[in-house]
C-alpha cells in the first residue's frame, strides 16, 4: 500500500521531496522566508551527522572551539575575495540595546574572517602550530531561492579552520578532511560520492583551491555535499597571522577551512528514500528499529519488553501510542525506521514474531528461539550495503560520456546525471557548457579517465578530465 | 610556587577571575563588546555540560529540536509581559541580501514566541501531548556591563519549552528540571545550591512562577544558575495553543521553559579555583589525567604509554609538547586537570611514579606494581566529593541570618553572603532590602526556615522566608 500524502516520485521529484520532508516531520516552515525549524525527526538526524563527524574530527587532533555569531564590517572586508563572494547575501545587524549601532555588524555567513583574528592574537611561534579547531554553529546566508535543506537562509554546520607551518602540512590537512567526509558518506549515508578539485570558476571565494565531495541523487542533479579549501598563505596575509619558524624567521602561516552542513540531510533524502517516506541508513539512523505490538495485551507487550531488552546494541523503541497498528506501520515507515518488529499474538500463538525492512518492506518470520540479536545484526549490515549498493548503481546508470557539446545537450535532453567529458581549461568553454541546462563543472575528479583528446566545447587540445552536472 | 600571572583571589577577586579565564585559555576577547570566544579549555568544558545534561534531559523523554535565530518583531510582540522584558536587550536585523527589511527582525533573547507559534501549528488533540521540547542554540542579549560567562551578548544555553494537558503535570515538569538542575550541579559540577521559587519582582517576564537554582560564589556574591519556568496557559494564549481535550473540549495548554547557560562555567570557576588556575571537578573535566614524562627517554615514554592504555576508563593524555616538565605542571596546574601523573627516570629506578592532585596538590608516590586503576578511581572520586564538601562547607560559613535591616547591614558590611530572613511579602520591602548593597531575595526556598515573626524590613507580620543576596 502506497503512502497518499507522499506524491510519487517519479511523478513529481519537486513535490516529493517537500512531501517527505513533512510527511516524515523533518522541518516545520516559520514566519520566514528561508528560516525552517528543525522538527525533532529531523534534528535528531543532524544529531547523529554531528555525532559521527565530531569523532571522527577528534580522532584526528582536532578540538571545538566557538566564535561570535556576528562580524564587524571592518573585519568582514579585510579579505577581499572572500567579501565580494558572500556581501550580497548578508545580514545587517544595525541596533543593539535600542542605539543604532556605530559599526554595522554581519551575521556570520561563514567564519574565516573571525579565526583569522583570533589566530593573529594566538598564534607566535611554531611550537602554537597545527591549529586545527572546528566549531558546530548556525550561520546566515541571505539566499533568493530557498528550499528545506538544500537552500536555507540559515542552516546548521560545522567549518573547521586550520594552521600550518608549512604548505605541504596544509595540504595534507584539506586532503585529509576530504578523505574523512568522502568515508562518512559512504560508510555512514550509505552515499557513494566523486572527489575531486574545484575549477578555478567554482572554488570558494579567496581559496587557492577547494576539493569537493559530489553526490548525485536520485533525479540526476548532483548535490555539493562538503567542501575542503586549501588558502596557502594568502588569508594568513590579509589577518597577519605569522608565527617564527624553526630557523627564528617571521613568516606567514598556512591555512585551510572546510565544511558540511545540515542539507547533507537532503541528501540523505534524495538518494535513498521512495513513494513511502523517508528511507534512512542503519548507522545514521537516530531509531534502528521500532517494536509495535499489534495487541495491547499483557502478553505481547511482555515479549516487546523483553526484545527490546534484548537488543542491547542497538536503538530501539516500542510504540505504545494510542494509535491502531496500521498507523504505526505507516508512521515507522514514512520516519524511515530501517526495522519495524511487529509482535501479535495470532504470532505468538506460533511462537513467532515478524520482522519487516524498511528499504525492501520484506517480511522476515522468526521463532522466538532464534538469535534475534544476530539476525538484527545482519539485517542492518545488509541493508546499510544494500543502500549503497543500489544507490552506486544509480549513480552509475545515470553517468554518461560526452566528447561535444551535442552529445551533452542530447544526454541532458533525455535524463540528468554526471557526464565525464573532457575539457580545455578555459573559462570560456566552461561558460559554453553551462548553457546546457545550466551544467557545471562537478569537480576534476581524483581518478582520472581519458573520454577523448578533445575539449567538449571548443574541440581544442584537452587539458582536464571533469565531471559535469546539474546541481541544487 | 605560586602562578604569578595569576593575582590572588583575596586580594582582588575580579581580577583574580579574567586572570584565570585568560590563564586556563578559556575565553578570548573579540572585536566586539561582550562577544568573546570560547577557546578550546572552555568549549571543551561545555562540551562535557552538554554531554551530561542533554542524557538527563533525553533520559527523562526530552528531544531536541531546532528554531530559526531570528524573530520577526510582529510575533515578538504578542506576548506583552515578555516583550516588556527582553526588547530593551535585542539585537535587530534591518538589512538583508543588501535590501532593507520591511519588518525588521530580532535576534532570539530566548525563543518562548517561536515555540509558540510552532506548538500552535502542531497541537491538534490531547494526544499530541505533551511536548517535550528543547534546543541547544545561541542567543543575543545586549547587556550593558559584559563579563566572560557572567554576563555576554552572545551566550550558548540550552532552552527546554514544553506542552502539557493540565496544569498539574505542567507544574511537575518544571519541578521534574529544577531536579535534574540541582543533581547537575551537586552531582557533576561539585556546587552545593539552594533551590526555590522567585519572587514575583525576580520571576522571568511573562511567566506564573519561576523555580531556581542558586549557588554561592567563593567571595560570597551568588549566581542564578539555572531557572524553571512556569506559565500556566499564560502563552497559549497568546499564541493561540488549544486542543481538544479527553472531553472532546478545546483548551488552551500549559506550558514550561528552562534555561541552563555558559555561565555555569563562571559558577565552576568561583566556587573551585585557587590562585594556581582552574579546579575542575572530575566528573566534569574534558580530561581527568595528564602524564607528564620527566624525560624523552624510551624507558620513561613506554611507561607513560602503557599508563595511558591501562587508564580505559578515565579521560587521559601525555604531554608530549617541546617543553620543560616544569612548565608542564604548571600548565597542568592552570588547566584544572584534576589529576597529574609524572613519571621521570629517578622514581622508575624505585619502580614508582607519583601522583599530583590538583586541588591539595598533595603528592602520591605509588609503586608499579599497585593497581593503578583503582588508585585514580579513588583519587578522583575523592576529590569530587571533597571539593563539593570544601564548597558546601564554605557556603555554611557564608550564610547569616538577620532579623531586622540593621543587622542585615552589619553583615553585608563585613562579608557578602547568603541571608537568611524573613519577609512580610511587599515589594516595597522587597525595595528596602535592595538598598542595602543591592541585597536581592535569590529565592523563596523549598526548605522552609523560620528566622523571626516579623519581615526583616518593616517588622509586619513575616509571611515568607527568603534567602537574600547579591548577584552577579
Amino acid at each position: 500500500m502506497k503512502n497518499k500524502a507522499i506524491t510519487s516520485r517519479d511523478l513529481d521529484f519537486a513535490k516529493w521531496y517537500t512531501d517527505i520532508v513533512k510527511e516524515a516531520k523533518l522541518v516545520s516552515y516559520s514566519a520566514i522566508k528561508g528560516f525552517v525549524i528543525l522538527e525533532e525527526n529531523g534534528y535528531a538526524i543532524w544529531e547523529m551527522m554531528q555525532a559521527k563527524m565530531d569523532a571522527m574530527f577528534k580522532e584526528t587532533g582536532h578540538r571545538n572551539v566557538y566564535l561570535p555569531l556576528l562580524i564587524p564590517e571592518k573585519l568582514l572586508n579585510k579579505e577581499k575575495e572572500l567579501v565580494a563572494g558572500f556581501s550580497p547575501e548578508v545580514a545587517w545587524v544595525t541596533i543593539g540595546g535600542q542605539k543604532e549601532l556605530e559599526d554595522r555588524l554581519c551575521i556570520r555567513p561563514t567564519s574565516e574572517t573571525l579565526f583569522g583574528e583570533y589566530y593573529s592574537e594566538i598564534i607566535r611561534s611554531y611550537r602554537d602550530l597545527p591549529k586545527l579547531y572546528n566549531q558546530w554553529c548556525n550561520v546566515v546566508r541571505w539566499e533568493k531561492e530557498t528550499r528545506p535543506f538544500l537552500r536555507t537562509r540559515e542552516f546548521l554546520w560545522q567549518e573547521g579552520h586550520t594552521v600550518h607551518e608549512t604548505s605541504q602540512e596544509a595540504e595534507e590537512e584539506t586532503m585529509k578532511i576530504l578523505k574523512i567526509y568522502q568515508r562518512f558518506f559512504e560508510e555512514y549515508l550509505a552515499i557513494p560520492v566523486v572527489v575531486g578539485r574545484k575549477t578555478e570558476k567554482e572554488k570558494f571565494a579567496g581559496a587557492e583551491y577547494t576539493l569537493t565531495v559530489e553526490a548525485l541523487m536520485y533525479n540526476g542533479v548532483a548535490l555539493q555535499s562538503a567542501t575542503s579549501h586549501y588558502f596557502g598563505d594568502k588569508f594568513a596575509r590579509a589577518y597577519d597571522i605569522k608565527f617564527s619558524n624553526r630557523n627564528n624567521e617571521l613568516e606567514y602561516a598556512y591555512q585551510t577551512s572546510w565544511g558540511a552542513t545540515t542539507r547533507m540531510i537532503g541528501g540523505l533524502i534524495m538518494v535513498h528514500s521512495d513513494d513511502n517516506g523517508l528511507v534512512l541508513p542503519p548507522k545514521i539512523a537516530p531509531t534502528q528499529i521500532v517494536i509495535i505490538p499489534i495487541q495491547d495485551s499483557e502478553k505481547v507487550l511482555e515479549v516487546a519488553e523483553s526484545i527490546k531488552n534484548k537488543l542491547t546494541k542497538n536503538t530501539v523503541e516500542i510504540d505504545l501510542s494510542e494509535k491502531s497498528a496500521g498507523f504505526k506501520f505507516a508512521e515507522a515507515e514514512v520516519k524511515g525506521i530501517p526495522l519495524r518488529i511487529e509482535i501479535g499474538e495470532r504470532d505468538l500463538a506460533k511462537n513467532e514474531i515478524s520482522i519487516v525492512r524498511r528499504d525492501t518492506r520484506e517480511r522476515i518470520n522468526l521463532s522466538l528461539d532464534d538469535d534475534l540479536q544476530e539476525v538484527v545484526a545482519n539485517l542492518l549490515d545488509t541493508m546499510q550495503k544494500d543502500l549503497y549498493d543500489k544507490a552506486k548503481a544509480r549513480e552509475e546508470s545515470l553517468t554518461f560520456e560526452a566528447k561535444n557539446l551535442d552529445e551533452m545537450k542530447a544526454i541532458m535532453d533525455k535524463q540528468a546525471g554526471f557526464i565525464k567529458a573532457m575539457w580545455c581549461g578555459s573559462p570560456e568553454c566552461e561558460e559554453k557548457v553551462k548553457e546546457i541546462k545550466g551544467l557545471k563543472a562537478r569537480c576534476l575528479p581524483f581518478e582520472k579517465e581519458a573520454i577523448s583528446d578533445t575539449c567538449v566545447a571548443c574541440g581544442e587540445k584537452a587539458k582536464e578530465y571533469v565531471i559535469w552536472a546539474i546541481q541544487y
